[in-house]
């Protein structure tokens, strides 16, 4: 079931401009990439690495003086999810945690758990499993944030999207992370290729770790679960933004794509208890 | 069925300052105060008047170089509260409001309901009458946000009590006239002394105008309604402040009383559909 | 020197709505209407009225179920500023405030003078004299805040660009308000016509209430003190909105104008101390 | 010029909890632990790691079912700083960063660079050196904001300080992580012992990358900058917190010191343009 991914980015540039990118595949135990292919127009040096925020590969690229950048990325991507049932998936207290995963308990720019432990536990304090409060969590969004496009900006956080209650998937996410994270649940950010999201994007959602394992969840339902392809994770946004810009370039277009042949999309009504491990 | 109340308050004065105090009761057509006597300590000079910005009796004070003011304020009021059915509850199209009550509709300083309306349209737009509305809206904040003292502050406002999900009276009532104007409920602040209260204090609640009637309703359910007194309404605490201070002078102690013999109290379970009417 | 006003503004209808619209100039002592045309296409029936939460002329119109309503309102006005030299100003302590202003000390919706009390301390209290304070305050906005168009939106308040430096008339508008109200000097939010505003709208600033007199401020520097034509003031934009819509009209076009023969502009630099007031 | 160190915290347990503490000196290239002790009383067991989210030496430490928890760490450190002159601190431009360094460009829990870039560039962008960009901003926010215990709380980030004016070290460390990185400067949070601060406590600070180095700065002046001893860094407070409950623990009491024989204590007036590196 390998994905074809794609995307291509123009960039309009005012001035000497330095760009991180995080658009390519990572490879990870369940995510082999057989083929890839990264073109950037005019052929400026970049270098790749990783960031030690979170999962990512990250590329550096220096405009110098060129008036235009284009990025096209292409890559095939098989992945490995699995579907985990309910009770494989144990409780584990912040005693036993994995030291890897307490970091994403503490609270983030767009992510203010500190403020949102009361919501929390009222909401999903009397679930006695953590599987079944983030189900609630990502069920809760889903049924009471409206997906809207433009209704949010990049200044935008889980804080004020509870009150606001419209956002789109960046949003949705960060709402998911805070709350779990309130209820001492590690969480963090998700960004990928999506196959079978309409329209095309690159998509945000999140993951919890629970019994020390990273489960996948997508409160805006838009996007099957086993049909992502990973880019990187972070605490929220800001570490796992696809681009960040110091200088002037401006973003002029953006295609992105991801298909498989005989893909069965699973989305959240097929899962009945069950959770989606991306990676184990 | 005449209430009994008093309060004292007592402040050091580090500087000369001017205080505004609104701490009398209203005379209003359901409200007669039988007798009053404000005692002032030492004897400064001081004027009553009320603000344009609702309904009260503001004494201005200028404390001059005296170390110390002490107010003590007592005062005998019958009050005539009415119980409505809901069938004589009639809802009123913004176009049929009374002048008056437009303004009530317009976010204020701690009622941010231009922020809110998509919240509360999810939460109680299903609901034809406003009546419903607003008791849906007093109940659940009632079952929402918990009632803690020193859990907010002065800049606290209805905003962060959607999402900290914990406050005082002024938070709760705060709360509840954002939820209404974003509605297009007009709804404003009422301070009052209310029997019953545990522990006696100045008490906090809010009106809301449904068919051209004001309502009062207490998300607090800690004040029978028809053991209110009023004291001032306006659109939030900014206008209907206790006391307003300019310079310094520090708040030492204060005690807020009400009684009365036969009190027959009416919570909010006693209700059952019906609204509580303090002034027609 | 009359100025020739007008605006014109479409609104598409989705649903049956109600619109305040506030675009009349108003009768003062310094401003006549020497002659005044509202047009509303299709002829619907409205009423006009004041509110009482500053000075206006709202009208109040029902669509009913056109798809499309259209106003357009000329007038011919008179005003009379006046320029009073520093030295015929005096400062007025809070004990001695005409009842009046009291209301315009009290924090707003997008003016929280309560959280900018120390921030306005710091930056202008070492100024003995009010009109120092206030000249001060709309200089530092002025060379501090950028004017930029949707910088902000509906829901900025001063509190928001303290920090974000940048903003339109009304965010301008909001921190000169938060900012004297702040050093205990009553403030208001002012909307009219104005004269050489380049390009033309309507236009937002702020009067201060120095000696019981109220002064009028533009810390944008755009429009000429002295071709200002009032349309309404209150305590912030959200009493005096050009436009509040209660249901489905959605603004299609929007043109104002305001004109005047032999108009002598009088901009900041040309004061000197002075300050202009509009109405005595 | 070694450090006698020591901190003692006592806990009541209410329930039984996980804590992770960070009170232990680091070891750098110029930081040495010639001795240090740690009791915990009861002696429960414990394990200590570093998290990835910066520099620390965390512990984590489960209660069980004990009433108290009484901790007590005492250490002597030698520490190296060292003072470097302007002329050989180059500007280092985003692309040539060392890639550790970039994520302390993103804005963080407390530190919302990306809502405080125009800000910081209307304040500091005049200056050429990012070197003079950081001593500005201390400057800045030593003169602009009040040292105040209690003004703010847990929840207060650097959004809020600049407007509120007044705050602990955490808060000023905050703001000047944001300032920093609003203006491409990758910036840290610092924690640790402070030898002469009065009174005695755990310090907040912030070190600042120019250069592929990390400066120190601290924009309270409270606390001589040689006389620093490194217990954690990381993005802001979140990563950095000297104790993170989950569970039922609460602070009873709170004994920190530093001291040290023959210290030269060194100040920011004493620096006259140079700057201190605690570790190469």
């Amino acid at each position: 079931m390998p994905f074809q991914i794609s995307s291509q980015l123009s960039y309009g540039v005012s001035c000497p401009s330095t760009a991180l990118f995080s658009i390519h595949a990572l490879t990870t135990s369940n995510q082999k990439i057989l083929e890839e292919k990264l073109l950037i127009q005019p052929d400026l040096t970049f270098e790749e690495f990783p960031l030690e925020t979170g999962q990512n590969r990250y590329i550096r690229l220096e405009t110098g003086t060129v008036p235009q950048v284009d990025l096209s990325y292409t890559a095939t991507v098989e992945t490995q999810p699995q579907i985990i049932s309910r009770d494989e998936i144990r409780s584990t207290p912040v005693a036993h945690l994995d030291r890897s995963a307490l970091p994403y308990l503490f609270p983030s720019r767009y992510c203010q758990s500190d403020r949102l432990w009361r919501l929390a536990s009222k909401l999903f304090g009397n679930l006695a499993h953590p599987l079944d409060q983030v189900i609630a969590i990502a069920d809760w969004i889903y049924e009471n944030i409206d997906y809207i496009s433009g209704a949010t900006d990049a200044a935008t956080s889980a804080f004020d999207t509870v009150t606001q209650r419209a956002g789109v998937c960046r949003d949705f996410a960060h709402l998911g992370i805070a709350l779990c994270r309130a209820l001492s649940i590690p969480a963090r950010y998700f960004t990928g290729y999506a196959c079978l999201l309409q329209p095309q994007d690159f998509h945000a959602c999140f993951e919890a770790c629970i019994g020390n394992r990273w489960f996948v969840f997508d409160a805006t339902r838009l996007a099957p679960l086993n049909g992502l392809v990973r880019i990187a994770t972070g605490r929220d946004a800001a570490d796992a933004s696809i681009a960040t810009i110091f200088g002037g370039m401006f973003l002029q277009s953006m295609m992105v794509n991801s298909i498989s042949q005989d893909f069965q999309p699973l989305y959240r009504q097929d899962l009945d208890g069950q959770a989606v491990l991306l990676d184990p």
